[in-house]
């Protein structure tokens, strides 16, 4: 018979077992700290109507999209977990409870072109606080703690929450008449690091920012110190513009309760230069970075936004969010050896049986399981090498040996697979056997 | 601005939350039995080149495939998670360990007429065992081990896992020389209970059944009794086919160490008449029923397959596996209110600040949550009576007040809101506090 070649399209990830088990603890870790913080499950359909899913969508968002129609219905895949929460909400609005917390963890669909760590599909980790009508500003205080309380389980503890306030961007814009160049500006100024100060002021002269306001934006970016002294500094600056000084009396607060929040100060960093896209965020943003690997970029980034659901319903919903992108983040932190597993195996023991009768070996498997232990029978017959073989591919920690000399002396051999000690346990203790 | 309206495809499931985590811990019990007998996690693309992924399917199948072209790439989304098991051992045989046990709990697509309860985007949960070259049959009684405890823990007691082995079946209509007919006897044959005997016996002479072998196929179908009885009577025939007396070997087989795993008999039936399709399944095919509500159809099936993946390689890999249509599972369960929450909310506890400072309940929920108690602060600022409604919404078991009193008296106010009892927490006790 003629095979087809088996193969998965490039840009889309598939790991073998032992990789798996360390994404999905990952996966996991970041589960149960958005559940530990109380936001609650959702999971809404990878297939939405075109017309639904790109009510806001445009340039280079739409071109990426996976979009293909059945029958006569314009179907696209979601391209991200922010559309389909503010679908969801306007559609079950009265049917919420307020504000509404969510986390969603899904896979999303972005037809970038394809390079190493790039992925086409890919899982992102969300969670949003949605109010209706308004929501306290101590909200985009808590959220970084859920990064901390992330990031720290994951085995980190040199890295970064950046913070920003939109409005202190917008302000300064507006208070130099530059409102209409902020993009341009802040395109320019994200390059300081790379191009020096000089170089920056040499552009910002091109595109007609006149040198006044240059300075003021050299001495804006320039503001350093330490979280309180950048707060203090920004004050001194009086910049009279209503959301300047809104934006400052945010992040001031915002900052003052991530500690309340019980983030360590070494862990919070007050960066003016973050925005994170234009349209979208209108308050608060964040970025994280693993101080050590900073070649990763932002490993967890987010912000508030005035209104989610504004295509779909005249509520006003506002909201904080922050995102994952697991996919890739796994990728990277496997490449860097990274990853500290918690368990390498699903199963604690693996139970060999030499032994043709098999009652033994599966009723010691049946009182383990019954008491949690995730336990495996080897039921091939296979040489003991051959299973032993096996027990150490799966890197599974414990080993059950049986075979007839076990079962007249009515014990079984456990060996522990990491020392290589080895010990008999007699039957009747296996029901009080831990792993 | 105009809006669009806010609608979810029909055939696909968007549960409010409170519906989402009772389907979440329906998945979470799967899958922590799944581990529990030592399968490995899988996690394959939702798409595949539509070469790969339909180099064996054809009439039905392929008609329900959603299947678009991207760039000049063609493309479909799996329709089941068998097929990219086989794509996946075929492309990783060097790398996996033998016997090959994974687990994949994903949604697959099927453009099915959309009517009641049934999806068009829905979950499979599946386990399978895979030899390289050979794969023991004690194999086959394990999996029934992994239903029961599954149906056990999801709160049932009634149901009844079917087997039958398909050399049975095949091995009686070349005795009587109708291989050529199966498909059509079997059909007919399985509608005995609607339509009676002397009906069947009528639409097998039709298609010129002689009346000899419909008085085979009607005693062997009658057969019934205990399993071991059945199992007699099966012998009793003396049917001098391979084929029939090899699947009953099986079988015999099969069953009695079903028995060995902790099956109870009352749960085990032997079913000569399940077939499960026919070009598939080759040896054991299992259905499980609950018996109270049969109109669910079989609620888990699958059996023994001679070659996984025999468009994808030369290498034999015989398998056993089974599958759980979750999402088609849960919508009928909902309807019958048969689902048995462990919990119904995510928060253990929710903390109701009635202060302006949040300092105390901030660092009362900071406490518990690195307890490891799921704890949700109220950070929106409204009345008590509306915080409550909250909590009662969300059917949060627990409630910490926390006002001007309870901060000078140097406590908290806990409220179980099932009984409505009231107490007093010291602050200086919450560290000890379990939910």
């Amino acid at each position: 018979m003629a095979k087809t070649e088996p193969r998965t399209l490039s840009g889309f990830m598939e790991l073998l077992p032992n990789d798996q088990i360390l994404f999905n603890q990952m996966m996991d870790t970041i589960e149960e700290t958005y559940q530990r913080f109380g936001f609650l499950p959702l999971d809404t359909p990878i297939i939405e109507l075109s017309e639904v899913l790109l009510a806001k969508a445009g340039g280079e968002t739409e071109k990426q999209i996976y979009r293909f129609t059945r029958g006569d219905t314009d179907l696209s895949l979601r391209f991200d977990l922010t559309v389909p929460l503010a679908k969801y909400v306007a559609k079950n609005y009265g049917n919420l409870s307020f504000p509404f917390r969510r986390y969603q963890i899904g896979k999303v669909y972005r037809g970038e072109r394809t390079q190493k760590g790039r992925y086409r599909e890919f899982y992102q980790c969300d969670i949003d606080i949605i109010g209706d009508g308004e929501l306290d500003l101590i909200n985009d205080a808590e959220l970084p703690s859920v990064i901390y309380m992330i990031f720290t389980k994951l085995g980190f503890s040199n890295f970064t929450i950046k913070i920003n306030n939109r409005k202190i961007l917008n302000g300064l814009f507006e208070s130099i008449g530059q409102k209409d160049n902020s993009v341009e500006i802040l395109r320019i100024i994200d390059k300081i690091d790379k191009i020096g100060k000089e170089a920056v002021k040499e552009e910002l002269e091109k595109i007609n920012v006149g040198k006044e306001q240059i300075d003021k934006i050299i001495s804006f970016i320039e503001i350093s110190g330490s979280n309180d002294e950048k707060i203090e500094k920004l004050k001194a600056l009086k910049i009279e513009n209503e959301t300047f000084n809104k934006g400052l009396e945010e992040l001031d607060y915002v900052v003052k309760n991530m500690r309340l929040f019980g983030i360590p100060e070494a862990n919070i960093m007050i960066d003016l230069t973050i925005a994170r896209g234009l349209d979208y965020y209108t308050g608060t943003v964040y970025e994280t970075f693993l101080n050590d690997y900073r070649e990763l970029g932002s490993v967890c980034s987010g912000g508030r936004y005035e209104n989610l659901a504004e295509n779909y319903t005249d509520k006003k919903l506002p909201g904080v969010g922050i995102s994952i992108g697991l996919t890739r983040l796994f990728y990277k932190l496997q490449e860097l050896n990274l990853i500290k597993a918690e368990k390498k195996s699903i199963s604690d023991v693996l139970i060999i049986p030499m032994v043709e009768d098999l009652s033994v070996p599966i009723k010691v498997a049946n009182t383990l399981r019954s008491n949690g232990v995730n336990t495996e029978v080897y039921l091939n017959n296979k040489k003991l090498k051959a299973k032993f073989k096996y027990a150490d591919k799966l890197e599974i920690p414990y080993v059950i040996v049986i075979g007839e000399d076990e079962i007249s002396k009515q014990v079984v051999k456990l060996k522990d697979m990491k020392t290589g000690e080895e010990k008999e346990i007699p039957l009747n203790e296996i029901d009080s056997l831990k792993f």
